[in-house]
């Protein structure tokens, strides 16, 4: 492949748009790909689907996964409450972590990759809000990366290697949102919330609203998405 | 989890129950996970059904993966033959070689760990039959180790440590098979050929069926299976 290109991890939510835009930035050509595996927010589908035509895409894949049937956690297990209004959200490993997402996620982007023949997989971890994810934190993802280049066929035989590309990861949601905006994201296209109602609309109260508005606050602007409560 | 227990991946094959068979062997309480990947010998699914119940596993977890959809290997990708009759199976990454596949399959098995409580993983993979396959190989495994054990909530926690087990890795085929019949091992439920016919029998002719041939020859023994040339 001649053209520089990367695949881009894309869940519909604030820091995967702005890992998107990050990419185009720095001149790659984008795919992107996108996971449903039986979250409750759903919403975000249908988000990663409209980021992913604002920034046109090559290609956006959409890969059905059954993490549910692991259980486990509050985003893919039914049986299990997502908390709200946690007052110290980044003291211990939440509930809403699901076994081995990020390995299983970047594992499949490795296979497209190996087949696309790029070397570039960008993810929109962070490592300060979601200190909790042990799967956010730079020691895996580069732990990750030395596994992809003794994993694939193209890598061993020495015509490249694997970069696994974490633009956000020491950023802060306030960062995050004003590098996004410089580059043009429009944030009303994301989705961040882990318990959103029938209409779509964002809880407010669970963690991943709470870093987001702490986020458009510090940052000096407001969120356009919609909230119950109009926040 | 009290008990020691494990999980095994166990597509259907000679070597995976041979792997089976050693974990049930070490005293491990095995769960079972196989992956149906759109790939052509679809016997295999089949074969690891029955092989679990032989061996009594206490889950059979089944999980459907869409690998077909990213191409590049024979053994998913309808438009590339299955080579038959080569001479030097060893010489090459053959074109059989499904991007990423151990390091898929390994994520899916991490994350089933996590939810299970448990942290032995097993895996057939054979770095002597199969040396054109990058991961298949010892740096491949202690890598994905490393990894697992930065990836998940309960390693970082310091709860224990995930130790991929590969039984089988520097065996040779006739070892394998030795050792599995030692262990009760009935290969005539077993299922290896890339190419089998509409009957379920094995062509003979595909690089799995000659290794398999070789090695039940090398052991001084018949192969059970039924091939479509009476071999």
């Amino acid at each position: 492949m001649s053209t520089k290109s990367a695949i881009i991890l894309l869940s519909g939510g604030l820091d995967s748009a702005t890992t998107l835009a990050i990419a185009k930035n720095q001149g790659y050509d984008c795919y992107a790909m996108t996971f449903q595996y039986g979250q409750r927010h759903a919403c975000e589908i249908q988000a990663a689907r409209r980021i992913a035509t604002a920034f046109n895409v090559l290609e956006h894949k959409f890969i059905t996964i059954d993490l549910a049937a692991f259980g486990g956690s509050a985003l893919t297990d039914p049986a299990l409450a997502v908390p709200a209004d946690r007052t110290d959200i980044s003291s211990e490993i939440p509930i809403t972590y699901v076994p081995a997402r990020n390995t299983v996620f970047l594992s499949y982007a490795l296979a497209w990759a190996e087949v696309l023949g790029l070397w570039d997989i960008f993810i929109g971890v962070n490592a300060l809000d979601y200190s909790g994810y042990p799967d956010c934190r730079p020691a895996f993802i580069a732990a990750f990366e030395k596994m992809a280049n003794l994993a694939t066929a193209r890598a061993v035989q020495g015509q490249g290697t694997y970069r696994i590309r974490t633009p956000i990861i020491e950023m802060t949601k306030a960062q995050i949102i004003r590098r996004g905006v410089e580059l043009g994201v429009d944030y009303a296209l994301t989705h961040s919330c882990y318990d959103p109602d029938p209409a779509g609309r964002a809880c407010g109260r669970c963690d991943a609203c709470r870093l987001r508005l702490k986020g458009f606050e510090q940052a000096g602007l407001r969120d356009p998405v919609k909230y119950v409560n109009n926040q």
